[in-house]
């Protein structure tokens, strides 16, 4: 069978409070509803149908063509915004309706919810056992231990009351089933909207087989407020934190330690805290990542030691160390055993191996060899007020401090640039290039001027 | 009636181990007295009478002429310290007695109480429910659920031990009452101290109905340690963070982020980890203010990103960015669409729409107009050992990099400057000012040094 | 008596995933054998026992001469790891024997569990009381409340399962006595291994009275994971932030401060969330440690105002500022009111009383005297590429903006350099030294050049 997947996400968020709509509000640096298509692709390849209603040009363009679209006009009830996916949606496929706002689910659980699907039910409905089930529906089960119905919180005696398993308001569902009984849907109660959980009575009625799958309540949490997408970020933090530690990561702090899903870092690495790790970063073995650090899209290798620094979309060599307090912005490719040091900015550069670039510098737009040692206070000049220009540093080169490269300028294996020089042309190998006035000394200067 | 509020700080705090007075020690950065105070504000505008003993000079310089001063020179137990105001009391005063050791209270929490104050009754004892109660005194209430007495620890019996509604330290009474009653304390107990519960006793002896008002126990929390101030500071943070989410701020982490009591934060602005926001700061709408950001007192508008920098006492005007690793001193005004970027000072500057400094500046004493440039490594030139200066750059101005504008001094509309000149002069319209010496190369110099 | 400690390090910790051995993770950045070798210091002067097998070689390296080494080469249980030290006991000593893996255990625990081996015990068990017991061995208590005998997990029957005292796996064990049980030990159960607690019946059941003590459970945990050694981060930076508060500091947030063991912190210092304070730094009373500041093996005295900023191995004056963004590195000693401001970088360097370098420079290898001003942008060129100089800067000079000063090189008392000079030569008392060229205007250059 084929297996479809409807994620709603039309709702309004209200108490989000918010000019953007709730399925994007993110988690981790990731839309809510990214993180439950990305749990969806664990049980199925197709594209999910994603239903969108309020502030649905946003969702939309988010979305691209990573999924199928099915607008909601009006919010009519769950039941009206599954209809209107209906049209993606064959008879002989299994259906998975999805929420936008339930962040924490996992491809895992969905895999464990479609083998329970397999063994013989025309439906399942995921379930999770909640210490204060108030104000949820409750489910009711038959004598076989089955689903029976739903029982909503206004329509059940003391006794359903007292029950703790709750719809956690995900299904799968035979699409025949499913299609045949949302026609059958009306708004003949007191909200006047359609109900998806009336299929399932319906379906159950007809003497079919409802399954339950019990799943844990956290996964099952759906965000309608900022404090409980701060919620959803503390058990996310949390849960990637804990897999870094299974796989052989110390983290001095799980709980100031902030990694995105999809980083990978290696054994024996050490993490102190307050450092954020994001997007598709890689981090090698043995490295030391010190307080403060930020990094964004970069691949780390094995052995560097970072301090409180930030670094996008870069590559940094084996032992190579940085900061406290460098910037590396991308496109920054960094050899092993570099040292980039304290107040250092590098920008769309490549640095070989074993050069050092040690405070207080800028190095933009640049191709910088082997062991060469750039000094304190050096700018790459790269920008003239229209044009940016690129300059060629060579092996074992010494930039003197405070002197200027003047883009485009090369400066050849072993150049020296004297200290203070503002160089514009290029520097033979093994010469020195030196550009600035002599001293001179005025005796009782100071006084006379009285400063 | 007339509300007066007597405020007990004259304690000595000796768990705190200080040598500043207890209720001057600070919970988001705001002395614990002032917290109170602030609460009282809600219900009269009259001025607290602050009773005040240990270290009392160091509170009366506190409070300068914000509050009436009662001084107790001996700690004779709370009746006594009540005594010490009574003369700013008159006996058609409803009183309101209050701690100033319990930063938590609240200012709805005092007009609730009196509320119930106006309900008939001569006095309202406020209370809480503490699941601990032991060593509190207990509130023993009569047949009609008012007010009896107060029983404390010691000479409770079993029953009255079980009891955990717990006298919270707080009254408001009656002034004519009050003060009768205050004059018939005596100092016959086993502490030798006049009991401010006492006079509850004698009224509600002499036939007149006490209220109880029961208030939330973390509001009630007295602050005797360290560690109970960083009990409260944690309670204070959490409380002020879940006012802004529910506003319609993203926190990404509610524990590590610390913004003080009077900031404003408009809607979808997102505050990653371990931003301190203090003051009277106020950020626009959609923002995002990265990790390691610290804003004191600074107005900040819409659209803004700022990471990993500090900022004081400024004003930073739309869609600007700033960051890592920028520092903005007091009296600096940006204007929209600036970028001040990594390594940056600014200081008493102002600068205009669309301009940039990207790295390792120093803008100090300046006025700076539209679409400037200003490269890596300027610096703005303001002292020379005595006295401070101001240079001007006029619009689309070019500011090479490494280059010094010894202030005082002008570049006009379209100035340039060349890289690594010191400019003492002023810079006409449009042209190029250049000041450095031209290069000279000595080939062959590096082997012949043996560098 | 003579007080022999033997401490269990051999085992392998597959859990940690690591590729060093488990007892030398670290907690509060020491190994974990430290923390325990430095309990075990509170009750005897011998020389610990360590008893080391898997990646023995590393644990041997890291102990140098701190202990006696006993190494064990095929792990066949407790009771041989004992054996493996047996030589280093003799008749008439007692032996405690600890975990490597167990780095909360206190010197006071240790000490008081020896009192109790003093009442005539041949033997003393450490215990514990675990809410979920499950796992662990139960203590049997025989009729006196003495130990009976040590029931493991699987052995146990329902009412011994019921026990909640389990065994924390450390003893104090009569020395004769030991070495008599561990000879009579064998491998005839399911897991082959010789078992320490064989020992404790053995002498039990000769007659000799086994005492109990009960230690704190928190003191007893073991780390088998990253996440348990996260766990025990956790606990001993509280238990130090704690000892901190009640000796008068203020913490602003103890879950986000970060203290080693051996910090020693004045009165009425305020230290700001994320700070990390570590190895033997001292600090001073009335100190202000804002935010993100990073402080190792330093001493700073009383007032001083640090923001923001790494100092390493450094000492720094009363009433001096530092930062945001300052690094000192080390051997940077700063007098009083020194202030060393933002992106300043110190390194080797003695600055005097008054002396300020309030933004963007390098001062290395320097002797700079008191009162002197060093301007934004100033290098102190301290390298050539091949050796290192030193610079001196007498008192009440000043070192304008953006000026290097080429090593090795004097500035007199009252020197002055002007602005974007390279220094090269000694300057005299009073002098200006100047070294630059003139400004050239070029009019109606942008337009010709079209920038």
């Amino acid at each position: 069978m084929n297996l479809k997947i409807v994620i709603l996400a039309a709702g309004q968020g209200t108490r989000m409070k918010s000019k953007i709509p709730k399925v994007l509000h993110k988690v981790l640096d990731k839309p809510m509803l990214d993180h439950v298509m990305e749990a969806a692709q664990v049980v199925t390849n197709n594209k999910p149908i994603v239903v969108i209603g309020h502030m649905s040009d946003m969702v939309r363009e988010h979305l691209g063509d990573k999924a199928e679209i099915a607008l909601q006009e009006e919010q009519l009830g769950t039941g009206h915004a599954v209809m209107m996916a209906e049209h993606y949606i064959d008879d002989e496929d299994e259906v998975l309706i999805l929420c936008g706002d339930t962040p924490l689910i996992k491809g895992e659980t969905l895999k464990e919810m479609t083998k329970i699907k397999s063994e013989g039910y025309a439906a399942v409905v995921m379930s999770a056992v909640e210490d204060d089930p108030t104000g949820y529906g409750r489910i009711i089960r038959d004598g076989s231990n089955d689903f029976m119905r739903i029982r909503e919180q206004k329509d059940a005696s003391e006794e359903e009351k007292a029950i703790k398993e709750i719809n956690a308001g995900m299904y799968i569902i035979d699409g025949k089933l499913l299609k045949e009984n949302l026609s059958k849907l009306s708004v003949n109660n007191a909200q006047r909207e359609y109900y998806l959980t009336d299929v399932l009575e319906h379906i159950k009625n007809a003497g079919h087989r409802i399954g339950v799958y019990q799943a844990d309540k956290m996964e099952i949490m759906g965000v309608n407020s900022r404090l409980q997408l701060s919620e959803a970020e503390r058990i996310m933090r949390l849960d990637v934190n804990k897999m870094h530690m299974a796989n052989g990561v110390t983290l001095i702090d799980t709980n100031s330690t902030y990694i995105d899903k999809n980083v990978k870092i290696g054994r024996d690495t050490i993490i102190y805290p307050n450092c954020h790790i994001k997007g598709n970063s890689v981090i090698g073995e043995d490295c030391i990542i010190r307080e403060n650090t930020t990094i964004e899209d970069s691949h780390i290798e094995d052995h560097v030691t970072i301090k409180s620094s930030t670094i996008l979309s870069s590559k940094v060599g084996a032992r190579t160390t940085i900061g406290p307090y460098a910037y590396l912005r991308p496109k920054t490719v960094l050899g092993e055993d570099v040292k980039i040091g304290d107040f250092v900015e590098v920008k769309n550069a490549e640095i070989g191996n074993g050069s050092k670039a040690s405070h207080l510098s800028y190095i933009g737009d640049a191709i910088v060899g082997k062991n060469v040692n750039i000094g304190c206070g050096v700018v790459f000049v790269n920008y003239d007020g229209k044009n940016k220009f690129k300059s060629i540093v060579e092996d074992n080169a010494f930039i003197g401090s405070n002197s200027n490269l003047v883009a485009p300028v090369t400066v050849k294996e072993g150049g020296y640039i004297a200290t203070g020089s503002t160089v514009t042309v290029d520097v033979p190998e093994g010469a020195l290039c030196v550009a600035r006035a002599r001293e001179v000394i005025k005796e009782g200067w100071r006084t006379k001027k009285g400063l």
